[in-house]
């Protein structure tokens, strides 16, 4: 098998990934532009290419899996793909988004940092007794997770453990008694009355861009925080900004966007409006799954699909 | 029944723990210097006291009951209690300290507010793909917790639901299947030389002052974090100081502590030794158990205990 990792986030799982083959294999690395010697020749003889995109006018010519590294395959370029070749995603991220989730929730409630400046100057402001100090539960709150793919019930199992009222939406109906309610996504608006914290785990998908929009926002409660660990357009951007900006809600913490860096543009805001002037959002930069156990675990799932291919077996994960 | 809250803490359970109450009641609230007119007269005729010290020369001569408002009760004057007083605390705090306690641990696995501070220059560092911003998980972690008590088994369940490897130390026996391990309180060394971060949760009693000790914590490794929400002195002071003055460990989050406010230092630094110079330790000023949700529970638990009383019923939590 001749495996080519393409691009600079594919060869981020390049190391270790050998050591997980069954299956006799050739690697070849190949940069995102194919501007190193022989780079599109070894990328079009590739009968497996790893990688997040593919472009119109570089058809991988042989490639009978096309396999990313990741969820998203919004970056591949299907027409363009041989006749038979199976393209499959994969996930091992759900874990570092829960972490990320809750830490970015439990840090609502203890206020370490500001505790830490205060006793480093005698200062016992946070001290159980002291009626200021008192600090809210996060485990006393309800949240609604929209979606309940990998990344949705990874988080509503720690929410649980915490206590907290957990409501779930998704396209296909939901049954777990764990749940307080759950709802179909065209009822987003009557589970946004119900809950403390809004969470979207959906991908960009048919049927999701701009789903959490205005009329979702708005029956939020005054102090509710919103969250985006899926896609950026599955939250209306401008709706967004609008119940921000105006503090019609408590906040929010937004981890997936509307404007990424390009070639061209390193460096952008992360929004067309200027999230980055509001101190009611945390911004981060699409990170909450980017750890090296999530790297360890689509190494091991990729590796899985190659050996499947090679022994004639059924591929695992195969999009769309 | 005549009920006494004495001092500014048990005054943060006044507002509401009448509405609590079956039983008929006086309530009166009286200052932690018995400076008040009448407060002295008042609490030595209470039959309830709630409060969280005593003193020999303030006998409370009526007191059938001293209801603590919190668990720890190395302030109560035994001997000066009239014979046949019982003394009663109350815990409820536990969520409260499980969620400090991954607050805390999450949040040095997830750079929040660095990324956050990056993002609104432009800069994406911690953008999936990139490996210098790869994360690691607490989840692939293994936490040693010391005590099994309220506040060790509710920690013990949030962190299994992080997929964390759990070892539990005790003075009595524990069998859990969920734990990769349990000891008694014989083998923290051991314990030690199996974990990522060290936890105690063990009260100030006979037996557990300075029994984590220098071959307790030598027996970590280079990265290891110890936290203390139990006690200060269950860890001895000058050990801790050591491995983490000298870097020997990879740093603590300490909570509860060997100086504490007075009425003549109310602005004390926490150690003895200058814990507040370090930059490997997270100080914090005992607050870990202090939440609305802790007052609430705490007051539910005393008001049926009044209630018991009140119907001559057993009384809950009797200590020592």
């Amino acid at each position: 098998m001749k495996i080519v990792f393409h691009g600079a986030n594919a060869l981020t799982f390049f190391e270790g990934f050998e050591t997980l083959l069954e299956t006799p294999h050739e690697l070849v690395t190949v940069s995102d532009t194919f501007d190193g010697a022989g780079d599109l020749e070894h990328y079009q003889t590739a009968e497996i290419i790893v990688g997040t995109h593919s472009r119109a006018e570089y058809p991988p010519t042989s490639a009978k899996l096309f396999q990313l590294p990741a969820a998203g395959y919004d970056g591949v370029h299907f027409p363009s793909l041989p006749e038979g070749c199976a393209v499959c995603n994969c996930f091992g991220h759900e874990n570092a988004i829960a972490e990320y989730v809750m830490a970015a929730l439990l840090a609502r409630h203890v206020p370490l940092a500001e505790a830490d400046r205060q006793l480093r100057q005698g200062d016992w402001h946070y001290w159980a007794g002291g009626p200021s100090g008192l600090r809210t539960e996060l485990g006393a709150q309800s949240i609604g997770i929209v979606g309940h793919g990998h990344i949705g019930r990874t988080l509503a199992a720690r929410a649980l453990a915490f206590g907290m009222t957990v409501h779930v939406a998704n396209r296909s109906p939901v049954s777990t008694p764990d749940y307080a309610a759950t709802y179909g996504l065209a009822d987003l608006t009557e589970m946004a009355s119900h809950i403390d914290v809004l969470i979207n785990t959906l991908p960009l998908s048919d049927g999701t861009a701009g789903i959490i929009g205005a009329d979702v926002l708005n029956a939020l409660g005054a102090e509710a925080i919103v969250m985006n660990v899926g896609r950026g357009p599955v939250i209306d951007e401008d709706a967004l900004f609008e119940v921000l900006s105006t503090r019609r809600i408590g906040g929010a913490i937004i981890d997936t966007w509307y404007v990424y860096p390009t070639p061209d543009q390193p460096n952008p805001m992360p929004g067309h409006k200027p999230f980055h002037d509001l101190d009611n959002v945390t911004l981060t930069p699409h990170m909450s799954g980017w750890t090296n156990g999530t790297i360890t675990r689509r190494q091991q799932a990729m590796a899985r699909n190659v050996d499947r291919l090679a022994r004639g077996q059924s591929l695992k994960n195969r999009v769309p």
